[in-house]
Formats: structure tokens, C-alpha cells, sequence
């Protein structure tokens, strides 16, 4: 939640989230077949079931409470535009969980037949769901459980130092621009243009987590962007836009910020868009002719004789196909929810008219298809493009009732949720083919994680926005960017460009073209020179946000980078653990941080950075 | 000097002038080898003659630029008293080096006829010299190069990282209380009474080196000071003490601070005095009764015989007789640097009467054989005490022509030379008979390093005078603890005790014999539990100077605590090179920085700790 609500860069936390779920569920089952009350083993297969549920509870908070949920506040339609009672939505924990139950299980419906199709026979390999298979098949062998727990050492070391540095950090910002994370690294001048080191210990986590050329990319973004375009655009004032304006306003430089990094993520997307969906029809049509040659009947829960590479696989197979959830089950859930969901949630958006659901639900499963198909292929979820494509439909769509943000921002939340987690779940179908956990245990176990997810979510979400008064403001500390994103993109999709400030359509249409075209060079020129091709999305980010963020994964990169050099292995096997524990330490301490904000607890200590003229004069006023 | 002038406090940096000293010629002589110049191997003779020539020259920047030179400037005379032509002497490049020529070599030549007596007939140990040749000859072996060379890549690490560090604090510090040198890391009340950890890294390397009970001493001092006998004093003003006095003079708090500490000091170094002069009797008696049971006839050059533990000390011995200075060179020498001595000095400090000299001329060498004697057995110089002793005696002496002051503090400067060098000299030889280095060669060494002590050390000071303004005044970046505390002995030793604030003679008293009793605690209980008492010289330090220090050595003696916990091995064998990498890294920064002080160069940025009132009002007021 807190990566959503500060920069919304959020890197997998898959392997921590697998490596603390083996070590507790390990300890505790210990700790009862020592009591004597446990007689059976800590399987692999429940290790991946668990996983799962927590991945799916996990996975929720991830869905939109950056973006379209909170993109809806009175807040950010302050800062964006639309600010009226049609458009806005403030964050309520009843509506928002009642939101979640009727969005987020229809995703998992849709995803269920989809499991033998992209598994058997198509056999996509499913990155991250591959990753995390091996990684628990691993901790089931004597030598990985003693590996795991030297990475959980390492794991909680870091989390401690990373929890004690947010609570240390937090008795030196008792006022805005205070502390470490107004710290001008590199002087003041920079400081003013955002680039610092802001001693974030997340965001050097999770720059050790993210490969090095995400690092480069978003680096390289803040330096184009805030280092070159923003200040020669700010010289313009008064004469491409209005001098003067209110500095969050999407006329003046503001806007620049937003719609052109709107443009380069929708030329990113649109390309890895066709590209997947390509990908997809090519696929699909050599699977049909490859299966017309061999001639071998396939009736859903035979086997295929003769095609198995390994002992393994067959078993692998055998397994995913015994425990079925019955298809009948599937369609006539997907139906039932659909109704419930056309019925109810027009009740929390009136402007987000039933038929604009219904059509949804119907485009829907196709969409998550391609979703699945494309993130077996590439391991690249496109659930926020279908997102924005959901926006601009559905909200140019709605333009004339009035209410066309509120319902764009709905549909978004629908579209997501569907299609996101029908590659979420392939994912851990994957896992679970690899692991031979049944495939009734692992659906069950996601209903259970999402129905959990529904609920803790909204009320994690809820500390923030009652701790953190500044929530979603852009500068603060949490300014929620791609709330603004979203909203932004509503708007544009119902007022078209007019709206925007001189120069700024043009220069939003290069860098969508130039998206594109890096893409394009990024696929042409092989994988030898492509790691080292910027990608597009990340150079995006720091646009709206700031540089301070890409300084801190940098380090994070060059920490890494280092200690690979210096000890390639031990840097593999720990490094996540390193990462993770500094994700998670800080993380964690905004609870406390939040409760003491709540309080109205200020911390005691302001470490103000004054230039050396402010520095004389203060002192002057201080005595 | 950076030590000199901040704390005072000076951990002995043997190790790393050998080391570095090592690998510099070392790396020069193969360098000189591969070019084909050099025909002959580097050995541990030469060693041992540039390291004696680089602790000399080094030494000579310890002897009293932060003490009685520096105590004799109006800098210190506005703060502590006796502000008159007649006793003040500003620091002058010229007059320095005169001054150090004439009383160092004296020290030289009075060391040459103790040689032998210490060496050969009593046997002392000379740990520190010890030390130094066991460590030069560990140098010398295939092993112990390797060892050395890996250490110095340990060292130019942290002395990296330290002058980086350095460089990078400096930009912060626009200002007075400024940076990371004025950091609240315990919250800013603790801050006022002076209890932070600075990040100097220098004080967390002395840190390292001192053992831990001496780091322990500092800490304890400095809250039983800092944490409870000044915030109690300092709210007896208006009655103890009238209120409303500058911060600096010596009639109020401040004159506790001095006094209690120099009654300190005094009572450890009398103890120790004592001890040492009483074992040196003994141990003197003892070789006298001893020899004459044996009846060997030693004269001066003979050997005697079946009297060598082993062949090693055979050969040692035959060397170190071999290649004598003779005794009427160094009495000839003593003479006439005296007599030149007597008739210059007196020119430099009208004050300081010709037969003053005279008298310590002839004391000297007693003191000196004692010095020496004492040091032989228990590593501890006492020159500073000796140094004490001249201030009072010849202070009050010279009262009455009222020039007082300037007299004690320049014959604490004459006797303060001899008194040390007899003693290091002492430990060089030492070195030099278990290296198998010529006496001969030594003392030339001695001769060149000495000369280059008395120039270059005056200059090195010279640019921290003309580069901080502020050298010398209580609580500012180089407060020179120690000439603050001699002026006020010389002071004392003329005016007496009716100058001191109420109740000061009184707790000076008690901490004077409290400083005995814990030293004859500590001889009494044996060395087990000795370790554990605390050393009342190093208690006194912060007494005056503050607790900010001793929190930097705790943290050191910690990291190096740790370390030995984890890896004893390792800790041991590169614990002193990174101590010596961040004390010297910082130290060397300070030229730089100095020089930009010298240009008048401010840095860019205050870095400021204000509390959370204070921060609001200085936002309103920039606003």
C-alpha cells in the first residue's frame, strides 16, 4: 500500500512472500509435531496452496487504491479538474469493500477454464509462476530449507535495520521539507529540480530488486524530463501557459507532467498490446494446425498419449487433470455474480449505468484470454492497459450524462480486476502444476486470499488516508501519482485534447511515437542489445513523480551490481532477502508512523536545509 | 595536529606509520629493483630507521601545539585570564620553529647515555617498541608481507571513505551548529548538554584503537559531568557564581569545568608519579644489589658473559654495542644546545629569565632517566605531568615579575621536549636492538626526523590558525582543550586557589583524591579486575571539552567489540588499519577544507537541527 500511495513502482514480491510463508508455517508446524499434535509432514503442496492465498490477498491492494479507486477523491479532483459532486467519490471503507467482493471474484471465475488450455496445451511457461514453483519445490529438499533459513536470517536483519532507520528518520521531520527525505544530496539547486538521495530504504529495495536496465530507465527518464524538458518548459510561463497558476494545475506545468507521461505509458502499452495480442492469434492458430495434423483426440480430462517429455510432467499432468473444477461451476458463478454486480454496483456509481457493466462482463473474458495467453508468453501483465482502455470508452461513453469520470474510473476498476487476475491466477496454476498441488485446493484457497484481501486492503488503505491529511498531493509524501494518472486520462478521453496547454498535444504525440519506436528497436535488435535498450514504461514514471525515487533504486542497482562482482552467488541467493527486508522494515513502520500521526504526535526534531544566505538570516531572526 | 586541537586526545598511531612506511618503500625499492637501480633487498633495519625517522618528525606536532604553544595566545588569554602584554604570545611561524629547534634537540642527546643503562642492563620491555619491531619483523617475512599488504588495502579503503566523508559533511556546515557535526542523534536536549554522536569519523578510529576501558572512562566522565554535575552547578547561578557571566569565563561554570579537571589530572599524574619513581628506585636498587652478587665487571662496550637467554639476543646485544655514539659527543651536544638554548629562548619570552632554563637544564636529565625508566615498565609517558610540574614551579616563581604565565608555559614547553623525547627514544632504540638496527643509524634518523618535526609541524598548524578564526574557543569546531587547561594551571600555580567560584576548591579536592584512590583501587585489585575500573585521566577529558566525543568512541570500541565477537581473527589483524584509515582520511581532510576556509569559500548549505516550535516560526518568517 505504501508503494502504491508514493511512486506506484511496485516490483514482485513473490520469493519474500513464498520465503516468510515457508519459514512461519515451518516454525509453527515444528513447534505442534514437537506438542504432538501434528502427525503429517509440511508439504510442498500446501506450501504452494498457502502462497497462493496470500499472493491473491496481497494482490488486491495492488489493484487499485493508487490509481482508479482513489483517483475518484475530492483530492485529486482538486488538483485535476471534474471537482463536482458527479465526479467525485470520496473513500468510504463500506462502499470500497462492497466495491471489492462483487469486482474481484468474477475475475477468478473467468480464470478457471482458462487453466487447461494455457497449462496442457498450450504448455506457456509462465515466468514468475515457474520462479516461484522452483523456489518452493527447492525449500522442500534438506540443503534449500537450510538456504531458506539463512535467507530469512538475512530477510529479518535487514527489516529491523530498515524499521529502526523509518523510526530514527521520523524525529527529524516535524514539518514539510524536513528529515532525511528532503535530504539535497547533491545540492540545492538539484534538490529544487528533485534529484536527491532521499535515504528511502524501500526504494532501494526495490531498486535491488528490479533488473538493472529498470533502474537506468527511470533514471534516464528523471534526468530527460526533470533534468532538461521541466525547467526549460517552466521558463515558458506567461507565454505557453498562464504564468502564475496554482502549481498543481493541469494547465500550467503540471500538465506537461501528467499528459506526457500519460502518453508514453499508452504508446507502451499500445505496442506491447499488439504485440502480445499478436503473439496470441499466432500461437493459437499453430496450436489448431499443429493439433489437425497429429490427429489425437483431445476430450477435456483425457491424456494425450505418448506426448509427455518426462515421468514428471506425466505425473505433473495427470494430478492438474484428476482434481477438476467442474466448468458448469465455473459459468454458472461468472453468470450469478454478473447479475449481482450489474444490479449492485450502479448503486455506489449512479453515472456507472448497468448496460455499460453488462458490456464489460461480456468483452471481459475474451480480454482476460489475451491477458493470460500474453503473460504466459512474456510474463507481462496488460491489466492496467485494458484498464485505460476501459476508461476512455466507457467514459467517453458516459460524457454526456455528466458523470463520465466517475464512470470511466468504475469501469477501470472492473476491467482490472477481471483481467488481472485471470494472469495472476494462471500464474499460480502454473505453480501448482509444478508443485502437484490439486487444482480444487489452489482455487479454494484464492477465494479465501481474495476474500481476505477485500477486506484488510480497504481498512490498510483507510489508516493512510485518515493518518496522512496530505495524501495524494503532489510534492507530499504520499502523493499517490497515479491517482492524478488516472484521473487525468478520464478527463482526456471526455474532453479530448483541447484542454490541454500549448505545445503540449505535439510534444505528447513525439513521446508516444517514440515509445513505440523504442519498443520496436528494443524487439528488432535481439536480446544481446536489447537489455541494454531503456524501456519506456519505467522512463515514464519519474515524469510525474520526481527524480528523488530513481536516485534511491540506483543505489539499490549499484549495491547489487557491486556485491554481484564482488560474490556472484551469495549476492543471488541474498539479495532478494536484502531487498525484501528493506521493502518490508519500511513498510511496516508506517503503521506506528501512521498511528502516531493520528495521535497528533509531531515529531520533536525539524533537520531543515537552508542555503548559506537563508542560513544568516534565520540565525539573525533566531537570536 | 587535527587530534591536538579538537580533543586533545591522541591515540598512538605506531602501527600505521609502520605500516604505511612499509608499503611505500616497499613499493618503491621494487619499483627501483625492476628498473635495475637497485641491487640490494629492502630490509628491516631500514625499516625500523625510517619508521624512528617518521615518529620523530610526527612526533613533534604531539608536543604541545594544542597545549602550552597555542596556551600562551590572546585567543586563550580572553577566555581564561591574565590578558597583558606580558603574558600573551601570539602564535608566529618564526618564532615556533626557533623555539622547537632549541628545546627539541636537547632531548635527543640527553636519550644517547640512557641507552645502553635501559636497554641492556635493565632489560625493560618497551611495549610500544616492542610492539613496533615485532611488527617490522613480521613485515619481513613472506607471510607477514602479504598480511601488510592486504591491511594497507583494508587502510586506503577507510581512509577513502573517511576523506570522502569528510568532503561531503562539509557541504552542510554553512554555520555555526551547522551539519552533521551538530546532529541531535538523541534528541536536542541531550544535544544541549552536549551528548551526540558527530560522525567524525576520526574520534570513532581512536575509538577503535584505545582499548575499551579507556573508552569506557570517557563515557562515564562525561555523564557524570555533562550529564550531572554541570546541569546541577549551572543551576546554581545567582548563587554560587553571579549569573549573567560571559559563557567562557572562568569564574563560573566554566572555571568548574577547568578546575575539576585539571584536579584530576593532577591526582591520576601525581599517582602515577609516585608509582613510577618509587618502582624505579626499587627496580634501580635491585639492578645495583644484583650486580654487585655477581661481581661481573660490566664496563661501557664489554659484554657480559653467559648472561643471553638465547642467540638472538646475543647477536642483538653485540650489535647494539657495536655501534656506538660516543658518550662525550652527547654530553658535549647536551652542553652546548644548553647554553645556546639558555641565551635564545629568553629572547622569545622576555619573561622567561635565562637561569630559569638554566635550572631545568640540569633537573631535566634526572627527570628524564626517570621518564624513560618509568616508561620502560609501563608503557605510560608521564612528559605531560613533568611538563605540569615546570609550569607551577617556575609559574609562581617568575609571579612576582608578572610575567608569570608565559614563563610556566615556556618552561613547560623546554621540559615537556626533553623529558618525552628521552622516553620515545627509548622505545626506538628498543625497536631498533630487537631489529638488529645500528644505534648509530637510529640517531641520525632521530636527527633528520627531528629537524623535519620542527618545520614542518609549526607550518601545518599555521594553516589551521589562519584557516579557522575560531581555533581555540570553547565549543567551536577546534576548542584546543589543552591550552585552555594549561593556561589555567600556570594561572593557578601564580594566582592560588582565592580566584576560583565557590565550592570549586572544594569538589576539586574531591575528585583530586578521588582520582588517587581509584588509581590505588586499581593497582590494588589485580589485573583481573583492574580491567574493569575505570582511568580517572581519561574521565577527566570530556570533563571539559564535552560528551560528543565519547560517544564517537564508544560507538568505535562497539564496532570493534562486534567485530571481535564475529571474527576475532580478522578484527585483530585489520581492526587498527581501519581505525588508522578514518582517522587519517579525516585528518588529511581538513587540508583541503582549511584551505578552503583560507579562500574564503562557504559552503553552500546549513544543514539545521531546530525544534518543531522553532521550525514553525522560521517557516513563517522565510515565508
Amino acid at each position: 500500500m505504501k508503494l502504491n500511495l508514493t511512486t506506484g513502482i511496485i516490483p514482485s514480491l513473490n520469493v519474500s512472500a513464498g520465503l516468510l510463508g515457508f519459514f512461519f508455517v515451518k516454525s509453527w508446524t515444528k513447534f505442534l509435531e514437537k506438542t504432538g499434535w501434528l502427525k503429517v509432514p509440511f508439504t510442498r503442496q500446501e506450501n504452494t496452496v498457502i502462497q497462493t492465498c496470500v499472493v491473491a490477498s496481497s494482490g488486491i491492494s495492488f489493484s487499485g487504491f493508487g490509481s482508479y479507486l482513489f483517483g475518484m477523491s475530492e483530492v485529486v479532483a482538486q488538483q485535476t479538474g471534474f471537482n463536482n459532486a458527479q465526479n467525485v467519490k470520496n473513500p468510504q471503507i463500506g462502499w470500497m469493500i462492497g466495491f471489492l467482493f462483487v469486482v474481484s471474484f468474477i475475475g477468478l471465475l473467468s480464470a478457471v477454464p482458462l487453466r487447461k488450455i494455457m497449462i496442457i496445451d498450450f504448455k506457456l511457461t509462465y515466468p514468475s509462476g515457474t520462479a516461484t514453483a522452483h523456489l518452493i519445490n527447492s525449500f522442500h529438499t534438506p540443503d534449500g530449507a537450510k538456504l531458506a533459513k539463512k535467507q530469512v536470517r538475512t530477510l529479518g536483519k535487514f527489516f529491523t535495520f530498515s524499521f529502526l532507520w523509518g523510526f530514527f528518520q521520523w524525529f527529524y521531520t516535524s514539518g514539510n521539507g524536513c528529515g532525511f527525505s528532503s535530504f539535497p544530496t547533491f545540492g540545492l539547486q538539484a534538490y529544487n529540480n528533485s534529484f536527491y538521495f532521499d535515504f528511502s530504504s524501500t526504494y532501494v529495495g526495490v531498486g535491488m530488486i528490479c533488473p538493472h536496465i529498470i533502474n537506468v530507465s527511470v533514471l534516464l527518464g528523471s534526468i530527460i524530463s526533470w533534468g532538461i524538458m521541466w525547467p526549460l518548459i517552466g521558463a515558458k510561463a506567461g507565454n505557453w501557459y498562464p504564468a502564475g497558476l496554482a502549481p498543481g494545475s493541469l494547465n500550467g506545468l503540471q500538465g506537461y507532467k501528467v499528459f506526457i507521461s500519460i502518453a508514453m505509458i499508452l504508446g507502451d502499452g499500445l505496442y506491447n498490446f499488439m504485440k502480445v495480442l499478436s503473439r496470441t492469434i499466432i500461437g493459437i492458430s499453430q496450436e489448431i494446425r499443429d493439433k489437425r495434423k497429429a490427429v489425437i483426440p483431445v476430450v477435456d480430462g483425457d491424456l494425450p498419449e505418448k506426448t509427455f517429455p518426462s515421468y514428471d510432467d506425466e505425473q505433473r499432468t495427470k494430478l492438474f487433470l484428476k482434481d477438476q473444477i467442474p466448468i458448469w461451476f465455473a459459468l454458472g458463478g461468472y453468470v450469478t455474480i454478473a447479475i449481482i454486480s450489474t444490479i449492485t454496483v450502479p448503486k455506489f456509481f449512479p453515472s456507472f449505468i448497468w448496460y455499460y457493466i453488462l458490456v464489460i462482463y461480456i468483452v471481459a473474458p475474451i480480454l482476460a484470454f489475451c491477458n493470460a495467453y500474453g503473460c504466459g508468453l512474456t510474463d507481462w501483465s496488460l491489466a492496467s492497459t485494458y484498464g485505460k482502455l476501459a476508461i476512455f470508452t466507457i467514459g467517453a461513453w458516459a460524457a454526456s450524462s455528466g458523470g463520465g469520470v466517475l464512470a470511466g474510473l468504475a469501469a477501470c476498476g472492473v476491467m482490472m480486476n477481471i483481467v488481472s487476475t485471470a494472469s495472476d491466477l494462471s500464474q499460480d496454476f502454473k505453480s501448482g502444476y509444478l508443485t502437484l498441488a490439486s487444482p480444487r485446493s489452489m482455487f479454494i484457497s484464492q477465494v479465501i486470499g481474495t476474500a481476505m484481501g477485500c477486506v484488510i486492503s480497504p481498512c490498510v488503505f483507510w489508516i493512510f488516508y485518515k493518518a496522512f491529511p496530505d495524501l495524494g498531493i503532489a510534492g507530499s509524501q504520499y502523493p499517490a501519482p497515479y491517482a492524478t494518472v488516472f484521473r487525468s486520462m478520464a478527463m482526456l478521453g471526455i474532453e479530448g485534447f483541447s484542454a490541454l496547454p500549448s505545445h503540449c498535444l505535439e510534444l505528447c504525440f513525439g513521446f508516444f511515437v517514440a515509445a513505440i519506436i523504442i519498443n520496436a528497436i528494443k524487439d528488432i535488435v535481439g536480446k544481446m542489445w536489447a537489455q541494454y535498450i531503456p524501456v519506456p514504461m519505467a522512463m515514464a514514471i519519474p515524469f510525474y513523480i520526481g527524480s528523488y525515487f530513481t536516485v534511491d533504486m540506483c543505489v539499490g542497482s549499484l549495491i547489487l551490481f557491486v556485491w554481484q562482482k564482488v560474490n556472484k552467488a551469495k549476492a543471488d541467493a541474498f539479495g532478494p532477502a536484502v531487498a525484501s527486508g528493506l521493502i518490508c522494515g519500511d513498510g511496516i513502520w508506517t503503521l506506528p508512523s501512521s498511528i502516531l500521526a493520528l495521535a497528533k504526535v509531531t515529531p520533536p526534531i525539524c533537520m531543515k536545509f537552508l542555503s548559506s544566505a537563508d542560513n544568516i538570516r534565520v540565525d539573525n531572526f533566531l537570536s
